[in-house]
């Protein structure tokens, strides 16, 4: 064995969905906007001047964005920072607050990647049970520990905790940085962000992924006070002075400006996801309440994993999780009614 | 103090060149090409269905990008990690391979976000100095260490170790890995890529930023064994998914298609930098031989410093290290012919 080996990091990586290519594919498996950006993104794209912008190296303050981003939110530009996608956000955020001895907390059922920079950054952390609805519960996160991560609406389950229980966990945290990853709340979640004033141990994590229909330009974002940014900022830029590309800054400027056409196509999520609602539960399946993009729905005719799987081979792309509390259950992104239309037929051929 | 200041990762952030706008401004402080991407890549950028790119994510696998790389490199798709400019390259690498507690070692002049990498990481590491003419001594590197970075050619001094000089380092630290940096050896280093068959501990990390014009897109790769490109991407998958927008993927793969266009620029800029030694020789320039695209150059009329800030004033921005070692010096990129001769103008200005 070369003498190198033994200082070889070991890892457990995180498995994104799978991007299946093919037209007739649809691909409602990793929670991707079925509407494309605005059209006055596309043509910002379109009319770039690539000589400069691609020779050039980004502005390192990134001042579009987090300009556009601090008026939209009513913050302050020091109280935005930009990261290469909510996951670099994250990652950042991981490094900069969590370095106690005592063990980070976050749901058992949540966005998986937490665990993942635990442990890769080598921070101790304990998951905390979901109940047996799925839900958080406040009085579960009182113990001491080196921080708090929520996913608010949470994930894979699409179940929202209302804002007022995720003061508690904030307020009885007060020692620790409690980031609540909100990727999801623009599909009808309640923002902590109007907590920001009264709470100085709050870190509040977007993406331009999923309402944004960015997810291929890899933009996210934290806001939290002053302070806290700038050890965020100072982390980033001991990592990647340029974490985003000159083209995805431009991107996620032009996106935040166009507010009708998000706000549009946001409706048109919901009420394609009240139809499927109603859709699946004709066709049996038990699907908990959802304030995202997507359903958490387990079909009750067959296991959860062989409808995935005669779903996939019908070229119809789901979600499945393999661990045994998730496992009677799908994640379906929200698709066009066109998609959806697709999605049932299969089900109905399935369960024929 | 609130209780999680405790808990607060202490860092020494890495500080990039500025990058300052305006139309008049000379700017030959970062070493950005001075020709814009080939036109190819400027037609796929403007062609590209930003509907799409834009709301689906990145393919996780860069399959076209790194395809392209390996048939260019004649290497293995399975030899070939992308990253989020050779930035994120690095840092991956530190990550991935310095576990040791043997210190890391590379010279005290080199890329100055090497110790900011080791410190962020907490990663021990000795820096060795170069000898007084800024050569990097083989022999230097003979003790026992957890790893070892080179960048070769050197930065910021421009000088290129040669490869027999080179092999030297990777042979006696056959327990360690090695990791060259060749962001600038398209202008004149020999490339340790032709050494990848005979060490099993090199890994050659290079960059889209300088000689392919493309540091607005972030795009940078390491080349090595299977086994060592593996555990970089499971490090990677550890951190972020999707480290490049597709968009940057796109220009990637197109730039690498046009090796003429590659060549003739690389051509241009080398032509620009033998006549820019024998302009600052005749403005009393001491300069470093130089294998990259920009030189270090120290003026002796007037201090480096004094010269970097009236530079600055007339609207020409160079890089300045106030290091004692280094502070006598200017980093000076190769710009166009045009605007060297505005560099040479205004020294000339400055040392009437």
């Amino acid at each position: 064995m070369a003498g190198w080996e033994e200082n070889i990091r070991r890892v457990n990586p995180y498995t994104p969905g799978e991007q299946p290519q093919g037209k007739d594919i649809i691909k409602l498996n990793t929670n991707e906007n079925p509407y494309p950006p605005s059209p006055k993104t596309i043509e910002v794209m379109k009319s770039m001047d690539f000589g400069s912008v691609g020779r050039r190296y980004p502005d390192p303050n990134a001042k579009g964005l987090v300009g556009a981003l601090a008026s939209y939110y009513h913050v302050g530009t020091d109280q935005i920072f930009i990261g290469n996608g909510s996951d670099d956000v994250l990652s950042v955020a991981f490094l900069a607050f969590f370095n106690s001895e005592k063990p980070i907390v976050f749901p058992d059922v949540t966005y998986s990647f937490y665990p993942v920079w635990a442990q890769m950054y080598r921070i101790p952390y304990r998951e905390i049970p979901l109940d047996a609805d799925f839900r958080i519960l406040p009085e579960d996160y009182e113990s001491e520990n080196g921080g708090v991560v929520i996913a608010n609406p949470n994930a894979p389950t699409g179940v929202a905790l209302p804002l007022t229980e995720l003061e508690k966990i904030i307020r009885s945290n007060s020692d620790a940085i409690v980031i609540v990853d909100e990727a999801y709340v623009d599909y009808g979640g309640d923002s902590a962000l109007r907590l920001l004033d009264r709470y100085d141990n709050l870190v509040v994590v977007r993406t331009f992924s999923k309402s944004r229909a960015l997810a291929g330009a890899r933009i996210g974002f934290a806001i939290s006070s002053p302070r806290l940014i700038q050890v965020m900022n100072d982390v980033e830029q001991s990592v990647n002075s340029y974490p985003l590309s000159t083209m995805s800054l431009l991107a996620g400027e032009a996106s935040v400006a166009d507010e009708e056409y998000f706000r549009e196509r946001i409706r048109d999520v919901l009420r394609t996801r009240a139809r499927s609602v109603i859709e699946l539960k004709k066709r049996f399946f038990t699907i908990l309440p959802s304030e995202t993009n997507f359903l958490f729905a387990a079909p009750t005719r067959i296991s959860g994993n062989e409808m995935f799987e005669q779903l996939r081979e019908r070229g119809v792309f789901v979600r499945h999780f393999s661990s045994e509390r998730l496992n009677d259950y799908l994640r379906i992104t929200i698709g066009t009614d066109r998609e959806m239309d697709v999605l049932f037929a299969a089900i109905d051929e399935i369960q024929e």
